[in-house]
């Protein structure tokens, strides 16, 4: 019996584990995942700040001045970036200040160097356009104790960012999940064999760690093993600290799929075998060891929408990712799609945008292979069970890749 | 005089190499860029084969075969995948065969299982739906020397699995762009130093280290230092094999931006300092020892924007990058725009699909600092110089990120 892709997505999940905890040097955690909590641990900007070289004054003495009427100011000090005021500001006097310096104690407003004119130690200042007063005051952008990243972030560009800025120079991340990858079936050989008549390279292989990677796991390639069932068992037995098997070949019930004796006899704990989508509806899962193991088909097409629908966020959900799937959008067909049937089918597509619309343009080469499909595919539309044929122009559910 | 920003990528991209080229073994190529072609050294696939587990049969043999009337044939041989038929089919004859397998001589046709019943080392054909053949022909996905990848890919799932699928177990990718950069400013401090008044933390490095890595780039963090020329220059001297040198702060006109004095030290070739931009518009880019050194702001904001418009292209040119560009597309902005003006402007904004239309949320945190606008953006929306107030619901470009 095919289960549902939801059932069969929450059942993996429930007898998958989070991945425990590391610390990492900040610089190696892009594209890592955030396991803390992270606040603000001063305020952001530490200290009222300008955004601008200039001088520091009290806006009361410099709002009626003008080219024709200026205003004289005494300048008493001079604050670079990173240096603290040594005077306040006092009525007609000025500080000159440095884009990133504390502003002094008394100032209330920063005239702007190009809205002044220097004359023997005192400044001129010639329009009062500094009444937005240029002044970043302490906390503008973050104020101390707010929390500003909670397990689960991605740690791109703008998160590790924040992490440097309050401190944060080993932060705890999540391990990443070790996949394992083995190819059965005799017909499978190495990428750097002689291809013998009946047989073809493992390109499987390749393809399924590069998503195990793009998911955020780390893959384990375990290389191409015949279609016996000791040599399968003895491969899977070798491979040290993995979190998640994955196998493509056997999955299904002809006379040398060998998945399924494979799981009676290493005892797996099956959670199914069949699930109601095309292509891909052979999938064995079962518990091993307190592990995943997943046999998925040996065909590409197959193996590519089984990993995309659930071992991807499979990944994701043990690498502690918060938001674990690919975002949906509606697009539009840009011709019409006839392969439609009683199972939920997905089709890869190539989505563009089209004057601020989402076009969808199905890939056709999948019945069986399709890597040249995947080269070009960044969608995988989502055709419901029992859906008409559809036109050209209808509107179709996709997954953005 | 600041340059058009068009101008401006030229003159980096002028100025700038290609990496030299290696060959990594295919499991650690991904994320690399192709630098070879690659054609199909045999077709795929190789030889005629069968998509499922069945009967190869003739035919004309089976053809009006239905449950009432079945048609029996004499099972002669049994072809698991992967191994090579050693009889032909003959009238009156059937070769078991699995998924996969080579189609033997004389067969024109694979019946489903499904679609049979054995009686006795015979078999009964109880339908004729065989009708479609069930054999995918040799050479259906690809012919032996088409050209499938071009120098300039980016190696992904679809490509590692065509390069596994024709035997390039090595293949010759770009090396990585080395990126080096340095934070100056007597006002920054380390992430783990205290944060004493009137400093703060470094975080423009380790955001700029995400924007490299994610554009192909290998960082190099030369750390901190303090607004002194000689200090700068030593720093710059000591990083080694860099391929662009990237600083941050001291890019303006104080009296303490200290790279055009560095620039006039270290005999660099002035190419601009200044881009027609907002922000970003103090960019000091020149050639030294025949690799580009480019001074941006010290401004979070400024820094980022810069680098997405101007270094990730020139880093993407540089790693063999095909495709440097972001993809543009029209956005319905959600709120007004007023922060327009007669300096082409960008704005971090959050972009999301809205009923297949793309919707766009400027994110309004960028008068200094951002980086919690980073942490929502997902686009760059590029505002004409001289555009009017924007009102929400008025389309405009965006650069998706």
């Amino acid at each position: 019996m095919a289960i549902l892709l939801e059932q069969a997505c929450s059942l993996l999940q429930e007898n998958s584990r989070q991945m425990p905890v590391v610390e990492l040097p900040l610089a190696a955690c892009y594209g890592r995942i955030l396991a803390q909590n992270t606040a603000a641990d001063i305020d952001f900007p530490p200290f009222a700040r300008s955004p601008l070289d200039g001088y520091a004054v009290r806006f009361a003495d410099v709002k009626h001045a003008t080219a024709d009427c200026p205003v004289s100011l005494e300048v008493i000090d001079d604050v670079p970036a990173g240096m603290v005021p040594r005077t306040a500001v006092r009525a007609g006097t000025a500080v000159r200040i440095m884009t990133g310096a504390k502003i002094p104690a008394g100032a209330d407003a920063v005239i702007r160097l190009e809205d002044t004119v220097t004359v023997n130690g005192f400044i001129n200042i010639i329009t009062a356009a500094g009444a937005d007063r240029n002044i970043c005051r302490q906390g503008e952008e973050f104020k101390q104790g707010a929390v500003l990243l909670t397990p689960g972030s991605a740690l791109r560009d703008g998160a590790l960012g924040i992490l440097a800025m309050f401190g944060q120079d080993k932060p705890r991340v999540y391990e990443k999940p070790r996949v394992a990858i083995l190819a059965t079936g005799t017909e499978i050989v190495a990428v750097n064999q002689l291809v013998e008549p009946g047989k073809i390279r493992d390109s499987n292989s390749y393809m399924l760690a590069a998503k195990v990677l793009e998911a955020g796991g780390e893959p384990v390639l375990l290389g191409q093993v015949r279609d016996n069932i000791d040599d399968i068992e003895q491969r899977l037995e070798q491979a040290a600290d993995i979190d998640l098997y994955l196998t493509t070949g056997g999955a299904s019930v002809g006379d040398y799929d060998l998945m399924r004796p494979l799981f009676e006899r290493l005892s797996v704990r099956p959670l199914f075998s069949r699930v109601a989508i095309k292509p891909g509806m052979p999938v064995l899962a079962g518990c091993w060891r307190d592990r995943l193991l997943i046999g998925l088909s040996g065909n590409p097409a197959a193996a590519g929408v089984s990993f995309e629908l659930l071992i991807r966020p499979l990944v994701r959900r043990m690498a502690g990712v918060r938001q674990i799937e690919r975002p949906r959008a509606a697009a539009v067909l840009q011709q019409k799609l006839v392969k439609t049937g009683p199972v939920r089918r997905f089709v890869w597509a190539e989505c563009i945008f089209d004057n601020g619309r989402l076009a969808a343009r199905p890939l056709l080469l999948q019945s069986n292979g399709m890597m040249a499909g995947l080269l070009e595919a960044n969608a995988l539309l989502d055709i419901p069970a029992f859906s008409p044929p559809l036109v050209a122009g209808a509107t179709v559910a996709a997954l953005l890749l």
